[in-house]
């Protein structure tokens, strides 16, 4: 293995000389235009199939990588085998694989002390901290919010969100009296009123992780939730809207206005019942229940409700966030000026945590509150990905790369009406439904043997998480080896 | 800012020429030996009162700190005050702020790849990953376990500790047997068989962190529990000993067989309310609670009362762990072949995670599961600190510092008994009470001001969680400045 770690200057020399040769368009007639990125690789190469003989295949484990070979849009394995990832570990790799501007920091000896002294932040932050913050999440942070608290990933974010929504119904319902001392006793032994019995409203086919708190939200797969106490909590149907869009108008506005009614009504329900709803949480587009997508007016009248009834409204942009829709936030496609109270990230963002806006504020230090609450060193990347986005216009180029990877599965679905259907998605945050789970996990398989890497969601569905570095040259290089695989679908 | 960073080889060299001076031995009559540390300073030195001018002091920030400058035992805060720290982060620095070794290790090219590309550990792990755990955390694996899950912090740790409990505990109650449909459709709506009634018992006094999960087994303050739903899970009488041990020997082994007994009459008591334990939870050492101490006995009794009844039992070391009781975890001072079924740690292990036995191990992937589990980059740094540890004999560091700690505290608890009382400890994990809360916090900021950095716990403890570097030298330094303030104490 040691012969795989290469030093740093011999990898930039090295990558100075791979350049793009023009790629072999044998599904779409014309070349995307190339763009220059000497760190990354030309296209796929496979030796072997997927796992190799290098690799192991247990549990969960795909197969075991090779992160110094990576580069940009590549993904390598031990066996060498390159492949176009357009799943980027799980949604989480920004800017794509040893970027030159994050090597190019991380080799600053400024940022040593960062790396090795963690700190714990709620209680001893480094003496830049506000600063960095303000450079980073502060600069991107959505509308109506000014404030965030860092964590140190998706599910202690949520969880966190959570307990700020519960602290802030109960200032509300005490009338930011202090607690009694019925309270402070109860609490202690996990009795009402000191642990209240809230609720936070959830949707079916949401996913908000695997913390017991966030399990009581998520209701995307058997497999998370099985044997796992929880808590009695209300959960709304999410729409499940027919495609093509325009051809359903009207059914998906009734499908959508049943959600929001049965919404209502189960806040109701659950005060009747004396677990009233604290907060409501839900992704811009449910990502791991199936890329489940809603209208902007869907949202826009749920964010009212939740208004109305006194309730929270947390956004969970944990794999929408950072980009991959075409714009910062998933939410930002709603067009409003107050979209949330709780807007929650990791993955992409590289550090967990979430915004909320000044009234969530704990009331008392302590009571959002961990060891770490986060750490700068993923602070440290975040600010430079942020750097390159900006510098590179990636928001733009996901727009551009979206249209033509969706114009790419229309074409593709027409032609493969018995196998493909609901193309649907935001930038290149895609997906589209396979005939059944056999056949999807079969062309899974498949692609990524001809050296093209996905993801599965929901029952049946392909997701399509590619790097903010994706280009059309690489979503043409995807159609490609997606189209192969079809033909040869037995 | 800028002027505070320094360049790694400015830094080194700068480091070269400090050397220690002999100190003031004002309390202690023979000077401690010195151990050449030529990377740390030799004592405290205090410009302005703590938070000085350039600090902010707002919610639960103590002061700022210049991590840059910071070296070895010593904090240094942007007003240029450098404190010994006894406190450590909260406990998290293993072996000090900018030790040589992580330095070096975090220059080092050939590991940039694993500070830039955080890979999704459950399903594309590094090709080295699994030799890299058997080089680090599975060279220290606690008796009789082969198995560890790395996880981000130390609530993810025991959030994913608790599941694989009730995972194993329905498992058993199925006879192994593949779940049945009604529980694969009642835990998507978070109800029983799917989601079942089970429980963790806990202990009153203690503390498991703050996500909902965890927050139903903490039980050492109001401000952490307040507002947040909990589960009705049982919860244990901790023995409250009595000190001096050896006065009191027969007192405190009733009180351990009353707590135990509680233990046993709680686990059939919910039993039969339908609630079964699936697991109990317990630190070696109660320290958020207070620092609380039970003897090898107490431990070794319930671990054979939880077997008795079928719960798996976890040992929580995430704040014991990693050497600071003289033993790596500090479960080995209790003796035994087979201490526990789960043992999680985070802090000055730096990553979060847990050990367990093979039969705790979830029967299907994706059960135990989320995007990063863990991060390679921290086992990088955990593996160096291991090195450390070993080369420099820390833990045997570690049981001298302590034994000097704990003589220096019997002292002054002899010397000033209106003040100080039930001094307490193992290795450098130490505790004394203070008179009331109101004394106790004003100890601790006089003792800051005089450049000592401590730790409160429980109602009214100062507790000592020196790094594992704290050599003897140190003690008498702490102790010195401690007899002052104590003696200026009105």
């Amino acid at each position: 293995m040691a012969s795989c770690l290469i030093s740093r200057h011999f990898a930039l020399s090295l990558h100075r000389n791979v350049r793009l040769s023009a790629p072999a368009c044998r599904y779409v007639s014309k070349a995307a235009p190339k763009t220059q990125q000497d760190y990354d690789y030309n296209g796929p190469s496979m030796k072997t199939t997927v796992p190799g003989p290098r690799s192991q295949n247990v549990g969960a484990i795909n197969f075991f990588c090779n992160y110094e070979e990576s580069r940009g849009n590549f993904l390598v394995d031990v066996d060498g085998n390159r492949m176009l990832d357009v799943y980027t570990q799980i949604s989480s790799i920004p800017i794509g694989y040893n970027h030159p501007a994050l090597l190019k920091l991380m080799s600053n000896p400024n940022n040593l002390s960062t790396l090795v002294n963690r700190p714990a932040l709620g209680i001893l932050p480094p003496e830049n901290f506000p600063d960095k913050i303000t450079e980073s999440l502060l600069s991107v942070a959505p509308s109506g919010m000014s404030r965030v608290q860092t964590m140190a990933c998706g599910s202690c974010s949520n969880e966190n969100a959570y307990k700020a929504m519960f602290i802030w119904y109960r200032n509300k319902e005490r009338g930011n009296a202090a607690p009694v001392d019925d309270d402070l006793t109860s609490c202690m032994i996990n009795k009402s009123p000191g642990c209240p019995d809230l609720s936070i409203l959830s949707f079916m086919g949401g996913f908000h992780g695997r913390t017991l708190g966030c399990l009581a939200t998520t209701h995307s797969k058997a497999i998370h939730k099985l044997d796992i106490p929880s808590f009695d909590w209300p959960i709304a149907p999410f729409p499940r809207l027919q495609y093509p869009l325009e051809e359903f108008t009207r059914e998906n506005a009734q499908e959508e206005a049943r959600c929001l009614e049965e919404v209502e009504d189960l806040i109701v329900k659950w005060r009747q019942k004396g677990r009233p709803v604290a907060g409501i949480v839900i992704e811009p587009i449910q990502a791991e229940g199936g890329d489940n997508h809603a209208s902007p007016d869907f949202f826009r009248n749920l964010r009212n409700i939740a208004r109305k009834h006194g309730a929270a409204f947390h956004v969970d942009e944990v794999q929408t966030g950072g980009g991959a829709t075409g714009k910062f936030w998933a939410h930002e496609h709603w067009g409003m000026d107050d979209p949330a109270d709780i807007v929650s990230f990791s993955k992409k963002l590289l550090t967990g945590g979430y915004y909320h806006k000044d009234e969530l504020q704990a009331d008392k230090p302590y009571r959002i509150f961990n060891t770490w609450m986060g750490d700068p060193s993923k602070n440290l990347l975040l600010a430079e990905v942020l750097n390159v986005i900006r510098r590179e216009n990636l928001l733009e180029e996901v727009t551009r790369s979206g249209k033509s990877l969706m114009n790419g599965l229309y074409e593709l679905q027409a032609q493969y009406p018995g196998i493909l259907s609901r193309a649907r998605g935001q930038g290149t945050f895609c997906a589209i439904d396979i005939c059944d789970d056999a056949t999807r996990n079969s062309l899974l398989l498949k692609a990524r043997d001809k050296g093209v890497l996905l993801g599965g969601c929901g029952d049946k569905s392909i997701r399509f998480r590619p790097a903010l570095i994706f280009k059309e040259y690489h979503v043409h290089m995807f159609l490609n080896i997606f189209n192969d695989v079809l033909a040869q679908h037995k």
